[in-house]
């Protein structure tokens, strides 16, 4: 941690600082400088409360040189971590396809697309059983019975399946009926949700805020994986911007940021942030070529019959499409798919 | 709701869509021009699925000319929703100051802030029992014993005291400890938790996502009144943008937009947006100025002392002087202080 | 300056930067921490090529300490700047409105405008004779016919005139027709244009771009400074952010903060930001609340028939209604108007 | 164009809506609605003031149907359209490589970046002798001299170079000493330059503005063809939001919405967005993959040494290494390079 000090400190305050931070094991060094008068403190920066230091009236700014995440950071583990599940394994060569519709519907809508899905390569079947809405006039999902139908269908079928889950109260039964759980953006700083799902041992997606900074989304896995559960498979989704052409800006960026500051694995949604089908080939392609581990795409028989986000789903023929396309890039990635 | 169609849109796609939302009870107008057709649906455009409609691959765009919110929509009740808690009433004439810490630290310091907010005119106590933190490793609140130490608080002063709800599970027992709650910018789209607090009667604040639009805050607001509680207590708390000399950006027009679409009372938080104590007046003034109904502080005996939020928490002394100032103020717009 | 080093930097890096930074006439303290190496340098920050010293293999990151602007920096000059123009002082204890239509359309129409704005306490009457528009096929301004009626009004009516110069080669003749001159938040980052109104003495006003930081934005006032016009005028103007209720979001707490690190006045354009008639007067008076030097505003008596910007332009009789809630805000902020 | 109509708007209104479209020749479709009354508009609604329809105190929302950009469009015309210089074709089945350093530093250095990139495939060196930068006190560039290199580089190695041109006075000047004008991202709403670029017949580079929208984005570029030069090549280069984990956000979604939208050939700056070299490549490689039809990227034979963007730089061996990678992912997509 790095203390800059207002111009005019005097030497008390000075001293009294170095003997805050020496209460707490932290070795200083003063550097007097023309202008400002800067403290350097040796020692883990995570035991300081940040906050104490920056509200005092003698300190112009604080600076934090450790990564405030610590189980997630490359540093901690320098090897990606891969989390299997069934045949598959996330974070590894393999570039994983997860696809469904937007929300469970009914068995014969889930069957349908769980067979096609898997016909083409993916290996992870997405569903919601529990629906997110903005408005409280909309479809919330078919719940229990949405459930109890991802059951079934895995049954049927052999694929693997995932679904979200909202409330706290759910967890247990959630991960009773499906091999992955999803916590979604509206989610990411429901800190209590968090906690829950890292009592678990099952896999978890943690899809990133709209408006968390990487930091903080890194932060929120540190969360699951504190209280537990190191399975955490981080998804970009999209950032809230200023531009409107789509529904989100995906953060692309993000991709190889995160490769870098954290072992886990990190998949793409690219149906929310475009928000239209049209865009939504170019961007899992752009997915697979940043470096991205996979992606989570929404398929359905019939868009303009979906209960939600039919804008957004790829038809078959899209999704199969997409696939043919995803291979060729996968080869040239040196990637499996 | 307005449809328009893509070009070389043919017949019998018209005729579809008009039969499509007939069934639905609506009426339809065509309007062929020269470029592009549009349809005018008749009717209540909440019955229909917007999405369904986007997804037909031959309609270009849909534009919705009805409000999405209803219950806390100006159109639904045209005279300012007053709510009454105690001897406060927050949406009417009154300018209502809510202060105090940001979280709950031990009985000393909550008693001696409530006393000395309660001297220079606010009427309820804020302080959080449960505290949200993007670090799983920084101070998560007192929980039960900082309700404890609220209502011991609020026996010996006589002050209204309000907390946040985090956990769909606490709101029961939060409700029975405080005169308001509050469900935090974070939660603001945690819908079990909007659902929860909208089954009680005590007041909710809601306060604004930091990435939510007015859109979806009122919609979020009008979960809580769809599920039976009308008492909704909005705050503007600052969003996110590119902006970093604050920590939020205080968006100050949200006060006149919120007043001409809703009759619920709007309140507006300095300190998160300021993040620094030394903006956090000017704020205010500008909040009340805006035609805000309130707002809601951070005061602290010793900020750098404070577990949490210590820099953007107001001193005694500063405390002191912006209700002076905001006397003055409210004179001058009219209201009472 | 700070600079972090990477973990397992070794001696002879460390060497390396101090020898290097050394040249440069800086002193250099080094602390080894536990984690990290950290490098503070001792001297004008300014000096040192920030970018050269973070392209460098073993360099973290690196912090600046000191401001990157000078001459408008409130640590160069404590007091506040007061620009004179005619009867007005923008930056002391008047709060100055500037008024009038968004373009000037024809001399009837300025003429109404400017005597209905002086009428009622504006000093200022602003009108563009050169427009910025989105889009070619829009109204462009009536140019040097615009300039022409603008002389001719303040003539007529001795209201002291403003207008924008968006063209380097325009520089001398606008400084030649009128009292202040304006630099649009589209070329607040027109390099070029910040110096050539840098040459002549005439005051400045700049206003914000809508995706610059403060930061930025007091540099580019530093542009027009250090070329040797003193004379700059800052205009708060609305940021662009997610929300789409307004047209952009005034960022009010851009008054403290620039108010706090720089000894320019400061205004506030409500009317850009708003978009929209109906949130203009709640936005200047927040910015009389939030501390700021003017307003400046647009005003057409038929904002119907506007060549542009007509939505936000308030009427007459709202015109009339701002200046009389202003003046009672003035008498509370210690203001006169 | 769509008027929606407040509630309780009277008949002698709409009439009046009428007979004003009327006048401009424009037929009218009046819907009377339960709640509202919508007025579609037949006929090309580039005729009609936006801003006076919406001005009307009746009414309450109007919708554009049409798009506002006319010659860049999709519907303008259908197939792509290749740029041509020297032995380059940009928007065709070639993926076109720019490489070079941010600004040009002297002779030996350009000549060696320009051996370097062209060795490895690019074929255009970009370099800029005007440099825009936020700080006054910054390096400028090396101005005349710099396009007096360029020149000298482009005759011993026969390499097409680009560069960027800030002021409306040096325009033809600039045209003169290289193949392809770049008109930047801080200029992006410089109308009279977008004006003075469309003068000359010379490809231009037309950076996005870093908070404008693909739409006003694509406003720019009609400014630039309206005026009758149709060699406009789009570059996307990044977003300002929230996030600063990266300099800015790389709307990569901007691919395959401006390829739907839009005749012009789009290219993408992996390097501006980054700000760090070590995100580079994998956003270059997610540029080939959305679709993009080049990149142009910062090369530096010693970035810890580049006067500007040595941060963001990629070293040779990095530029190798990249230019390896694009070429299995160019196989991949169908292209050539």
């Amino acid at each position: 941690m790095i203390i800059v000090l207002k111009t005019k400190t005097q030497d008390k305050d000075v001293q009294n600082i170095e003997q805050k931070l020496g209460l707490l094991g932290m070795k200083v060094h003063i550097s007097k400088g023309e202008f400002r008068t800067i403290v350097g403190v040796i020692g883990d920066d995570n035991k300081v409360n940040l906050e104490q230091i920056k509200s005092l009236p003698y300190v112009e700014n604080v600076f934090q040189v450790l990564k405030p995440y610590r189980l997630v950071s490359r540093e901690f583990r320098e090897e990606n971590t891969v989390i299997k599940v069934g045949a598959a394994a996330i974070g590894g060569k393999d570039f994983v396809v997860m696809a469904g519709p937007c929300a469970v519907e009914n068995e014969k809508q889930l069957l349908s697309v769980a067979r096609e899905v898997k016909k083409h390569g993916a290996m992870i079947l997405r569903a919601s059983a529990f629906k997110p809405r903005t408005s409280p006039y909309d479809f919330q999902g078919l719940k229990d019975e949405g459930l109890r139908i991802l059951r079934k269908v895995k049954q049927k079928t052999g694929i693997i399946v995932e679904t979200e889950v909202m409330d706290v109260r759910d967890v247990p039964k959630v991960a009773e009926y499906v091999d992955i759980l999803r916590v979604g953006a509206r989610n990411m700083h429901n800190f209590d949700l968090l906690k829950e799902v890292g009592k678990i041992r099952k896999p978890v997606i943690l899809k990133r805020g709209i408006a968390a900074t990487i930091k903080e989304f890194l932060l929120a896995a540190e969360y699951i994986v504190a209280e537990g559960n190191p399975n955490v498979i981080l998804c970009e989704r999209g950032i809230r911007t200023f531009e409107t052409a789509t529904r989100f800006t995906l953060d692309i960026s993000a991709i190889p940021v995160i490769k870098q500051e954290s072992h886990l694995p990190i998949i793409v949604d690219p149906s929310h942030p475009a928000g239209n089908r049209n865009y939504v080939i170019a961007l899992a392609r752009a997915a697979i070529a940043a470096g991205a581990d996979g992606i989570i795409v929404e398929v359905h028989p019939e868009p303009e019959k979906a209960l939600s986000d039919g804008v957004q789903s790829l038809t078959f023929p899209q999704y199969e499409e997409m696939m043919s396309q995803l291979k060729k890039l996968a080869l040239a990635m040196g990637r499996t798919l």
